[in-house]
């Protein structure tokens, strides 16, 4: 992926949060207009991306046609894209092994998210496929962070720090990353203090308003170590028949500006 | 469902992890097997249980026939008995309203268990729903639950004890209950002191270990104010052509002595 990402110049993202109450009417005739819409999506944002993030909700949330879609979606995309389940799971470990068969190995995903809360025997076994990554919870975008995230334990870190610090000693930079919000930009030079080698994923800029100009001066590291998500921005751009083209700007736009970050890089 | 508990004497949640490695051979020539694995458990768990909680884990991991197989085990689950979607989701604001979509009101669960980490935006949209709950992961049965959980804050509170009493104040009793490993014995007089009157649901009796005696005695409340799931236990009880008896025979010996423990009861 760092390659892909160096040559590309881009560490963008696409989040395919694909609501079907925000697609284009018009798409609502195919046969499957979630996957319709998908695909017009990635086919417009290819060249500018290096990743896709389906976030899984957004297909549960349509019953079995949703899970048709979300896996005819994943097999969409190609192999030089990283494929990221937005899945969030998380619970004792034989369970715990049954989320990693879903996502890892019946479906041909590279990555899942995972939340952290039930420890150690809850993350591992998403850690056990090879070639293969667990992206944990550590500091989310969303304004609950502030609840259990951001309390400081009597050790004196946080929980969000005392979280990356623990997961970490459980995976190594080839099988683990953590996600952390861009709108808690505050906190980025602190992340890479405690956590300086393993990639980040990064949600929050347009919609949640984060700023891709400073996560990215405080966190870019030297393999990058940075995807940095849009979902919202980019595939609901346009609600019209141009859906996917204004999708393929916006995403063309975020790749030029994060190539001029990289070429900051030795 | 305090009436239910009442007028049958069983507090038993029978958990549905319905492993397809596990369940007899001979049933491997139906054309679901784990839904007609299910159905028997099912017929034969009724009279001595009050709920039913899926492990959807293990449906995800079989792909679109998995999702089949859960929706047509919901649907079947009568009316009489509480029916929870053990999930474990949670996300920002907008993701987790699309999974509460997709188990309180795609399908008919009238539960689903929620992960806190997140905070109070990931927490709520499960709260939204006309008589259906959120059931909150508070202390886990897990070893890894002393990973995070029984951290201890700069507050001295534990993060298990702050997150149960600040998820209180985002539900009531009505709509909102917590997750409570039966494995943890020693905190359940503490987990009553901080929250006398929500419902626990309580994994962790039968194969992890828990003290279904011990849990009764420290957490009924005027409510009963207990399910206590066990899962493996039952429904592999046998794996002969008798499994569903076996499955049956143990959820009447649990519902036997829960209801010694309801005697007590004034």
């Amino acid at each position: 992926m760092v390659n892909e990402i160096r040559s590309k110049g881009s560490y963008l993202c696409v989040g395919l949060d694909t609501d079907p109450a925000r697609i284009p009417t018009f798409l609502l005739q195919e046969p499957d207009p979630v996957f319709a819409f998908n695909k017009a999506i990635i086919d417009a944002t290819l060249p500018y991306c290096v990743a896709y993030k389906i976030n899984t909700a957004f297909y549960e949330a349509q019953g079995l046609s949703g899970w048709i879609s979300m896996q005819k979606t994943v097999d969409y995309i190609p192999d030089t894209h990283f494929k990221i389940a937005d899945a969030k799971r998380g619970d004792i470990g034989n369970t715990s092994t049954q989320y990693a068969h879903a996502f890892l190995k019946a479906m041909p995903f590279d990555a899942i998210t995972v939340a952290p809360y039930m420890g150690e025997d809850s993350v591992k076994p998403f850690l056990q496929f090879e070639g293969k990554w667990a992206i944990v919870l550590g500091l989310t975008s969303n304004p609950g962070s502030a609840d259990f995230e951001l309390k400081t334990l009597d050790s004196g870190s946080r929980l969000y720090e005392t979280v990356i610090a623990r997961v970490s000693e459980w995976g190594n930079t080839s099988n683990l990353m953590f996600v952390v919000g861009a709108t808690q930009s505050d906190e980025f030079i602190n992340l890479r203090r405690i956590c300086p080698d393993h990639f980040f994923l990064v949600p929050g800029v347009g919609a949640q308003g984060g700023s891709l100009a400073e996560i990215s001066q405080k966190a870019i590291n030297n393999d990058v170590g940075l995807l940095v998500n849009s979902s919202r921005e980019i595939i609901f751009a346009s609600a019209g028949i141009d859906f996917a083209e204004a999708a393929g700007a916006i995403a063309q736009a975020y790749a030029q500006e994060m190539s001029t970050y990289l070429n900051g890089l030795s």
